[in-house]
């Protein structure tokens, strides 16, 4: 991120004290700025305050956000725009601060819009898994250390995205998306109650899914289910829609319902799936 | 902490980008020190150095940390000294930075020694559960969310721990401390290989035990074990040994193994132990 306001103040620093460093004790939201708006706030902004009161962090007045959002994005069109609050100063210990001082930065940076690829990418299976918990399942907390390593398992550039298990092997999502399969005239996402983001992306496309006559399914998914899909597709607010043409030994090529689904998103504002 | 150094400058500030603070990509050690020195350092930075390699992390240099902790510490006879190893600044997205320069943050706080209880601490069994994943097991992580969400749980200035569990109900640790339980002439403590910390204090007592005619096990605990229990008792870094007195409906009252743990520690220079 190129550009940052800490507390609504200019800079690019914060007290090396905070939890969100100490323990991760926080949570963020990358956020898709397009013409100079960022796209799907109040989804975002309902995410997070849901959030804040799952963590008990004082949940960020909406009025704030919005008002350092366009004083950051200022003349750019397009961009990512990344939202982190955390619980602030802290001593020592697990122990909640008497009087919590939340951190909110919110950072931009201006990027070029990358159309998905109709194609479709390659993606890999991690090893690292995604563990279980359902305190904070659902949620993009600042622990993402899972994601990291699974992030680290690759460098070819040709990958885009990695594909993550729980330790049952269930399919949770991609190290930065949310998964979904299609079958015959189903769309199936795995239920997120003990891993895995509520992705406003994937929201979006379940919305969708039922208007296409998709009946969308939130659902345990095993590895089988990658031989037996049409299409295999990953979400995320950044990037869209990502057709998946491979991953591991298998191998997706119409993509029909895919392509259909991100015409949908495309008349709903997600220009990245204008294909 | 009161007095810090970020990379060997003294200072109490980081970058909004440190990817400690981002994603708790990162390590930490928490280290008593008395009369003047880091008890058990050798034992720390072995911890240190091994979580590093797993997290592919840079090790840093065993001198510089001795440096920056005897720069701190000054004058000062006792206290908590903080090591904070992370990833440092980075962009967005989960990708390790090509060129890492990690951030070494080392914080201390003076504090007086206070006497490990000899009749026992009162503890609490969490409700939040502590999740399972053999990448990040046994290791101090900068992911501690599940922690700070067990630790919100009671304000009780009279519960002075709680009992975490993982999803299969198996007993893991205490939120900041490992967890032993006396069986007749047995010392049992849960296996890590998919949650909790190999903590310092622990590996002191598990050499302890053979001295003292305790066959001492790593293995699954079940919450069953709390009802056979002679003894259970809590330790870390800092406090030494916490015997416990309660915990939910159990009470334990003589802790006689625990007691000769404790002497035997303050032999070994756990001066809190010397009761």
């Amino acid at each position: 991120m190129k550009r940052w306001l800490v507390n609504g103040v200019a800079g690019a620093q914060i007290e090396v004290t905070d939890r969100g460093f100490s323990y991760g004790d926080g949570l963020f939201e990358t956020i898709a700025v397009r013409d100079g708006r960022m796209r799907f706030f109040g989804a975002h902004y309902a995410r997070l305050v849901l959030s804040c009161r799952r963590l008990l962090l004082p949940v960020p007045e909406q009025q704030a956000l919005t008002d350092g959002a366009e004083k950051l994005i200022a003349g750019d069109a397009n961009g990512t725009l990344k939202i982190i609050i955390s619980r602030g100063p802290g001593e020592r210990g697990y122990r909640l601060p008497q009087t919590v001082v939340p951190t909110c930065a919110i950072g931009f940076s201006p990027e070029a819009v990358m159309p998905s690829p109709v194609d479709g990418i390659v993606a890999t299976v991690c090893a690292t898994r995604i563990s279980s918990n359902p305190a904070t399942a659902g949620m993009k907390t600042l622990n993402r250390l899972e994601q990291v390593m699974a992030r680290a398992e690759w460098d070819d550039p040709g990958i885009a995205e990695g594909l993550m298990q729980n330790l049952a092997d269930d399919l949770i999502g991609g190290t930065m998306s949310n998964l979904f399969v299609v079958l015959r005239d189903q769309l199936w996402t795995p239920v997120l109650d003990e891993s895995g983001v509520h992705g406003v992306m994937r929201a979006q496309v379940m919305n969708l899914a039922e208007d296409l006559g998709l009946r969308c399914n939130e659902r345990r998914l095993t590895p089988g289910v990658l031989d037996e899909a049409d299409d295999v597709f990953f979400t995320n607010s950044r990037v869209g829609v990502w057709p998946v043409a491979r991953i591991a030994s298998h191998e997706y090529t119409r993509h029909r319902r895919t392509l259909q689904i991100m015409q949908g998103l495309a008349e709903r504002g997600v220009i990245e799936c204008a294909c």
